[in-house]
């Protein structure tokens, strides 16, 4: 068979290939971006499973917007009114508004590095992506404001809460500087926020999306604070907007499956749902603090990270080597971890000195192991002794 | 925001708009395609469901491909070495077929009247429908080849068992002659199946795949012997096209849901999966016989219809009177039923004295009152008396 062009450039996701790798026994995996499996709410949802056959209407065809009490769940927690609709996780999202509102070789910036699955879905549709560099307090305005006085960009793609991969978060001046910026250039602004709510220290700030809600899409993941397996996730927007990415939801889909969001309306309704939280943020924390010791007493001077306040990640940077042979060699020691240039499209290999440490799926007891596994990997002359 | 082209031109669909109003009250629906309400195996899955918060495994990420035992149930009942690849409903196969193997401008065929759904996923992507008139033994196998002969076709959608909304069935001469075509020419078959298990009468034939399994992707459809409301399907096909359409999989939305997964699972593995499916075959059978006869008790020869073997629908043809006039009087009446014209392209308005009418979701003991109001409906001066 001859294969469409866009849908042939689309390479196996190098991350995937470490994920493949990382299911090796005596692994120790930091390469995704899994939350924990011991912290997984599932109590929350058990009445809700355990009732499923005697609700036998959730089993039935759905409407594509989706379930009533989950979109009006979502509604009760909006600062807008802005309508939502269900996806297949934040990711089935990112490719409705590719879908949406991308012609292939339209334009849209990109933070680089960049979260991988958005990076695909450009990819699919024959999008360009222009890289935005970006430091600890987010996103280079000058350079930004350069992009948008082109005139050629269609959105801006951001991850303004602990990003992935970097962990970092923009400051509040950022935030209403690219809201700014994207009013008056009229440009949309696409703001994914799975990372969001799992801040464990320092103090929550607006979202982008509120300081310029008429041209913003917010994306809502489940998979962090819930249940990544379920494939539940959803977006608001301007009604126009959605209005236009339901009819594509329901000519990709139909819609997203009425049982799992019966689950996630569960799950964000339980009288519990904070508490878990506040677990859910404490054992992250936790984890963190347990690799951060662990890599400032075993590596010291080979590696730099700014600390987090939440999220998944760390980024590290190495102040010597290569990361992707350092990565290569971590797997060697039964490490994974993912090397920075997975995180820019293929064309654009700007980084060979990071990589990101995932500290959300690992047992805090197991942070010194694997740093001592990722000091052998970065001691090159110990593989050969 | 501006749209994408293809986005803009996608239409509400007008199937839609008549669900939409079907839900009124006092309102008897025949419009969807909705499998029996009061015939969904949910009791089947009741176990899997209790256990569900016991397996918590099942919330975590999982792989882009399926669920491990559920793509082994498929891989066992296969006739071919193909692999799988589990989807979102067999919508969603549509879609990643369309992405992985179609440009925008190519041409496909497909028979018409078609299913709507397949027809918004080629509007989507930007795809010339080329359109098969086909008969009650299957498509028109001269104006098949003059298309094939042409050399731009890229794939040839088909329908071969209880077809949308015609319920026809391909004879044996056809499939292996199509089949011999698609070879001969080098053409992709897209064989689609949803209605295939709901044979109440009459001999299961091969599937066409069967006779071109090189060149043919068979969809799965769990909606119609399952649960629609899960959204879970699959398609087979040749392992380098499997491969391509997981990467784009993997790019739109990860993965389909894993506890979904692990029900249809359960289902197509419960040791009464085959009693369901005797008991479904009998209810639509019983619902069919009830329809078949009110239609030519109450409405004799003001209408046509050729019998039907299995599936949902009978294509009813009108002997005088517009279908779509009809249909709009007979949602005044209380009746939804879909005009044929909304089964062919927007830009083609090749039929107007046809009606889709399901029976798969009303009760037997409905039909005389169902089809009494379609009398009324096709007496449109009983309108102003």
């Amino acid at each position: 068979m001859k294969f469409a062009r866009n849908a042939q450039s689309l390479d196996a996701s190098y991350i995937r290939e470490i994920l493949s790798a990382a299911n090796q026994p005596e692994m120790i995996s930091m390469a995704g971006g899994l939350p924990a499996s011991s912290l997984l709410p599932v109590e929350l949802v058990r009445a809700t499973c355990e009732s499923l056959a005697d609700n036998s209407h959730l089993f039935q065809y759905g409407n594509s917007q989706g379930f009533g009490p989950l979109l009006d769940t979502l509604q009760r927690s909006s600062k807008t009114q802005n309508p939502w609709l269900i996806c297949n996780g934040s990711q089935q999202a990112l490719d409705l508004i590719a879908r949406a509102l991308l012609e292939p070789g339209d334009q849209v910036i990109a933070e680089m590095p960049a979260y991988l699955g958005a990076l695909q879905v450009f990819q699919l549709s024959g999008i360009k992506v222009c890289p935005l560099m970006s430091s600890t307090s987010g996103p280079d305005l000058d350079q930004l404001e350069s992009y948008l006085k082109g005139g050629n960009i269609k959105l801006f793609y951001s991850v303004p809460d602990f990003h992935n991969p970097t962990g970092r978060v923009w400051s509040t001046e950022t935030r209403i500087a690219v809201a700014k910026l994207c009013r008056h250039y009229g440009v949309t602004l696409v703001e994914d926020a799975p990372y969001r709510e799992l801040r464990f220290a320092g103090e929550q700030l607006d979202t982008v999306s509120e300081h310029c809600p008429e041209l913003s899409i917010s994306l809502k993941s489940f998979s962090k604070i819930g249940f990544p397996g379920l494939r539940v996730g959803a977006m608001s927007g301007p009604a126009d907007f959605i209005a236009v990415a339901e009819r594509i939801k329901q000519a990709t889909d139909l819609h997203t499956g009425i049982p799992q969001q019966a689950m996630i309306e569960a799950l964000l309704n339980h009288p519990e749902f904070s508490e878990h939280l506040t677990r859910l943020r404490q054992g992250y924390q936790s984890r963190y603090q347990h690799l951060s010791d662990a890599l400032q007493q075993q590596l010291g001077d080979l590696v730099q990270f700014d600390t987090v306040e939440g999220g998944m990640f760390v980024w590290l940077t190495l102040t010597q080597g290569n990361s992707s042979d350092v990565a290569a060699r971590a797997l060697q020691h039964k490490l994974a971890v993912v090397p920075g240039a997975a995180f820019y499209p293929a064309d654009m290999a700007l980084e060979n000195s990071a990589l990101r440490l995932n500290f959300s799926n690992t047992e805090p007891a197991l942070f010194p192991e694997a740093v001592n596994r990722l000091a052998q990997a970065l001691q090159p002359m110990a593989l050969t002794a």
